[in-house]
């Protein structure tokens, strides 16, 4: 089973100093996903993503909630592959997610072959898109203070094994809205760390999350915000800028966004009433 | 047609005093990306990215020579939609590349259904694949000192226009074995900056580009180096950390890797014959 960290030979440099040593590298390697259907021997990859191993049954369950597959309790069971004609490297690169019901009719392929954003092709389709399968934050009772976020990215950094190590990996943290966290995922890829925790989250049935912050460690992008919305979280923070299109989003469905969430500072670019100043 | 950024009244928040101004964001909108063949009517959408406007024609360029869709010359012509009832948002996010010859086959859409990267379901079977279509870098030339390395980071901030704006922008860099700046691209996606490279060498009869220096603004991951190597690019530089599988390719394939180059210090991961200490 690969691990969360590689070890490397390399060679450092330091000014015009060259020294040998050994490093830890934020593992990178691929996931696929695979569905069953109940009462039939339906079968169907519906993701190869890459990943750093580790939490890929919470990834599996997350981004399949994400992207309106499967809602929470429709997953029966997860499981590595046991197929025998797969090597034992590739076995923990596969998770199939076994579903209650038959497998749904997925969105057309044609439209998402090498993108990794169900969207339009402009802004405003894309809103449209998720209209369809989302509705809006409801206003809930979601009070923050300045001091509470200005504690969350340390309390991320605090969650972040992974990054201790090796200096190069995404980090999503779930925290309540006195900043007490209740999960941090770390991944090469910062939507994976979201899909595990909105995974860990649908596992659980915590499913919709509601009044919960997500904080992120980089930036907020449509994918960020849709993969939010979709489990109901009513406040986004970033620890770098959000896009024109992630602001769009948080406008459109009710949810507060906050950006550039460093030391005693940040940036309000919608949501302001759930911040207390 | 859109623009690279976007303005937007936000809330800015300084220990516990708000203040209303005006921001730039940096825009995201999808881009649709079409090929039509000679010699008959056929038309494919061949993906949908999420990317921050301008340099769209060297955006599907590069996607589609990273993905060994589109060799270069094998492009008549690049443009717009122009189509009647297409709406005039949506027209410039929309590109239409004209192949000199037919479609060609294109990889099975299944294994790549809303996933960004060309793999298999281990690190291994990822090289496997690359190995089919790319060949090593050759030994070449290219021997960059480390003040070279260190100026690096500056030049590509320099030729960053939008994120001096926005402060929310992934960049990438064409240097020579020198340092000059060949060019330099913006994006909310790193693999979109990249592109956005590769298709401004393509266009410009300049591929393979071997004895460059590419240098991206984030970290190093299968996907960048993928990308590079397909442009036959020698040396890759990255602000923040490389993954297992980025120095795995590079190591594969002959690159040099450079990773957290920062004032006056780096790590190197592969080829370190290239640089002079």
């Amino acid at each position: 089973m690969t691990t969360p960290t590689t070890r490397a030979r390399i060679t450092e440099i330091t000014g015009n100093v060259a020294r040998e040593r050994s490093d830890h590298l934020a593992t990178e390697e691929p996931l696929e996903i695979r569905l069953t259907g109940a009462g039939g021997p339906q079968r169907r990859t519906v993701a190869i993503t890459m990943r750093t191993p580790g939490h890929d049954f919470e990834l599996a369950a997350g981004f399949l909630h994400g992207e309106g597959i499967a809602a929470p309790g429709a997953i029966r069971a997860i499981g590595y592959c046991t197929d025998e004609d797969v090597t034992p490297e590739a076995r923990y690169n596969t998770v199939t997610v076994a579903l209650d019901g038959p497998i749904p009719e997925l969105p057309t392929l044609d439209r998402h072959f090498l993108t990794s954003s169900a969207c339009g092709v402009c802004g405003s389709a894309s809103l449209d898109a998720l209209r369809d399968r989302c509705v809006p934050v409801p206003e809930g009772e979601l009070s923050l203070s300045p001091e509470v976020l200005y504690g969350l990215p340390y309390r991320l950094r605090e969650g972040q094994g992974v990054f201790g190590k090796t200096g190069g990996l995404h980090a999503a943290g779930l925290f309540t809205g006195e900043g007490e966290p209740l999960a941090v995922r770390e991944d090469v890829g910062r939507h994976n760390a979201v899909d595990k925790l909105v995974g860990w989250a649908s596992l659980n049935q915590r499913l919709p999350l509601r009044d919960h912050v997500l904080m992120v460690s980089g930036r907020a992008s449509y994918e960020i915000m849709q993969k939010a919305l979709a489990a109901g979280i009513a406040v986004v923070c970033a620890v770098s800028a959000p896009s024109s299109l992630a602001v769009e989003v948080a406008r459109e469905f009710g949810m507060t966004l906050v950006g550039f969430l460093r030391e005693e500072r940040c940036n309000i670019y919608a949501g302001r009433e759930r911040i207390k100043v």
